[in-house]
């Protein structure tokens, strides 16, 4: 077994290898889903914010793997938590980051981790604080069930594209910002660009200017694997060249950076943008391109219920796939 | 294997000869709990409005087969979710029933849904939405843990009398109104209405005034159903006389239907019924009749202790019940 | 199979003997986990207060041995109950214990319930109604998850101590008041000093004045057990004598019982006493002593990083044991 990361943060310290691994095993489970091989192990799902999908897929994936999934909401069920080191706990929080990490790991064999930023100050979000505490802290692996980045999700998104594509290496990615009427969480947006890098694609940032440009973390990461593969990365404002000749487009919305902590002034940029609503006039541009969108998604407002519900929309098969990629990483990291 | 419907939104379109094979089957599963013969198959438990009974039976009963219980709670742990197919969705919603019927059809085996009526607007409540609109998007096996009927807790009741009685037919089956300081759901009413007269008892409903008839679907199925089996169904206001040679007392609370939406003004006549409590004096004027009610109940308002703690009560028997029918439900619609 | 106590609301009625089999069941737990004795046998887990170790110890120990446990939250996604025996139900419960009870007990074969005290009258509190309720009223065993007690807690850390030590007898336990921002419950302190005498310790209680002496059910029994064991039970408010060569340090919060209902008038005592946090100078003065606390624990102000982070410091273990001890707890009590 070749050497891999002991934790699951996020896909940047993952070969292309390891994660096709996985994805490999994710697809012989999607076939035989209950292997019971890890009967007796336990997983505890942390979720600071709320959940449908991830919750449900991991709870059932432990269990077709024979294990069991225990749902904790620091907070709602149970305590508020420090995560500074700073000595003394005169606030809210009533325990710190080392007993949790600590105790946890005495009961479970993986933990996992919802954390969202909390859009006041990039600066610190892009820490990722709370995922990081985790895994210093724990002496299990720490999975990511999406901070600032959504690394599941982003195997889920590439064994769809891979059953339905012949190959991904130099297809045509176009990641596509849409409207929302928040400003929402950067973490499938990083995901979706740099995982479409490392599996070779060439990739498009379609945003309405250069403040939705993501994190410099993922734009240079994302440039390095494409160089690597000899693809290439573009960012364009233009939806029409951007849409010409796709292969997959992936559509999300997300907050521009520069603006956190200051959203009102956000607003008039978003709203002026409605119309990079994903459409079938749009789609008509692509190379009869396939169309995902990682969940939930306001039909009419990110995209019509004319692309959603065509047979070139991928998003159900890849919300199906946590079910699956999950398990696979449940098998790789808990042994 | 006979026909049966796909889904089991309400007991109307099933027969009683169906109805009595799934009592039969849960009369089985009292004496031998843990089959495990749908290892590996998943239900989501979606609840919409809090349960104590109705989840706990789901979950351990599921657990009896074999399955796992997913419980999701939307607008609690879950994003809210749209029912309306307007195509724009600009307001509070995530997420369209499409894409949440659609996932979890790929993660599970059958859905289970719980959502009450909003109170204001009978003729849009009686429309049942949510359910329905599960139903027709789903593509597993959905499930009504109470909306407008419950029918789960239809064949906990009669798995409960059956136990008691040596048949069911032209036997006098009371359903009295209560007062509770509330307004209450009509769905055990019209539940209890409709399976005691597909199950061939003379069926008395007693209420105080015309206002707590229920509706015409269900008073014109009961009557159907009473016709079939030779039987008849009778309204009254006359408390006596409805009690007189009972065989079963089944005791609930509602609100008036015309008074949706303005329930300030149905209060003075729901105060002025509180004499319509089951206690021992009305009991005596039954033929030694068992009572039952759906729980919860609140003693005292709605039924004396004196009755609730007699042999003849079988509100026990009923909710324990309910983990028995409904785990034979379960055997019946997942394949 | 010797007679033991059909519930285990509180270790006052089980004899040392009786506590010391479960112990030893635990260590053997420890070893050999996934027994699936009893398979297919369920486990309510009653919540009136949040948790995080209690509610992750108990759903996973249910597990390792073949059990289903189903967490319920009353007032939160269940209904409020009422535990007054009055008659009539016109408040805010919807439902009463009786009811609650005996519908549980056919679903279920052990009902464990958390509810603390209301902190408003110390008289009402120590009649600890809600457990005393379900106790009365449930056909299965009934198991404490803190109450005004916490003996599942006391036999975690009885665990951890047995592991470091080479007898409990006559080694000097010393219960430690703490600092804490809020007035917490008396009952890890109550379960500390009685399990601590049980178990033939030197028991000395450690508080700032005489108003934070525990309530007197717990002082006698703590007395009476230490003149069983030939021990001696010593009150203390002098922080050096007390620490000196201590074997075992015992940390805890708790708001002074004459202050109950009117807690800014025990502010400023407590605030007087932040001093109390045990740190390394204090430690020194011990027989190279060991530390616990039950968690959560606050760093810094109860205790500093450098006792909690050194190899003297058994909190973690205790944590962990929760995990076995509960699991024999429950192999003890359910058939």
């Amino acid at each position: 077994m070749p050497h891999v990361p002991r934790h699951f943060l996020s896909t940047l310290d993952w070969s292309r290898a390891d994660l096709q691994r996985i994805l490999d095993d994710a697809r012989a489970l999607k076939k035989r889903p209950h292997t019971g091989d890890l009967s007796g192990k336990g997983i505890a799902l942390v979720f600071f914010n709320p959940s449908l999908r991830t919750r449900t897929s991991f709870e059932l994936g432990a269990h077709h793997l024979g294990m069991k999934a225990i749902v904790l909401e620091p907070g709602k069920g149970a305590w508020p938590i420090e995560f500074d080191d700073d000595g003394v706990m005169d606030g809210e929080p009533e325990e710190h980051i080392r007993e949790v990490a600590r105790v946890l790991s005495r009961y479970v064999d993986a933990i996992a981790v919802r954390a969202f930023p909390k859009f006041q100050d990039w600066q610190v979000d892009r820490q990722d604080k709370v995922i990081e505490a985790f895994a210093r802290f724990a002496t299990v692996p720490v999975i990511n069930m999406e901070t600032i980045t959504h690394p599941c999700q982003e195997l889920a998104l590439m064994l769809a594209l891979q059953d339905r594509l012949v190959t991904t290496d130099r297809k045509k990615f176009v990641l596509t910002w849409t409207y929302h009427p928040k400003p929402l969480n950067t973490a499938v947006a990083n995901s979706g660009l740099v995982i479409a890098a490392k599996f070779g694609f060439d990739v498009t940032l379609l945003c309405p200017t250069k403040d939705y440009v993501l994190d410099e973390r993922y734009m240079k990461a994302a440039e390095r694997f494409c160089q690597d593969n000899g693809a290439k990365l573009t960012m364009s404002h233009d939806i029409e060249s951007a849409y010409d000749g796709a292969d997959v487009v992936y559509a999300k919305s997300w907050g521009a950076l520069p603006f956190f902590g200051r959203w009102a002034d956000e607003k008039p940029i978003r709203d002026a943008h409605k119309h990079f609503i994903v459409d079938e006039a749009k789609m008509n541009r692509t190379n009869n391109g396939l169309f995902s969108h990682c969940l939930p998604v306001r039909r009419g407002v990110k995209v019509t219920s004319g692309v959603l519900d065509s047979p070139r929309s991928v998003h159900i098969d890849e919300a199906e796939n946590r079910l699956h990629v999950q398990k696979a990483l449940m098998r790789q990291l808990i042994s």
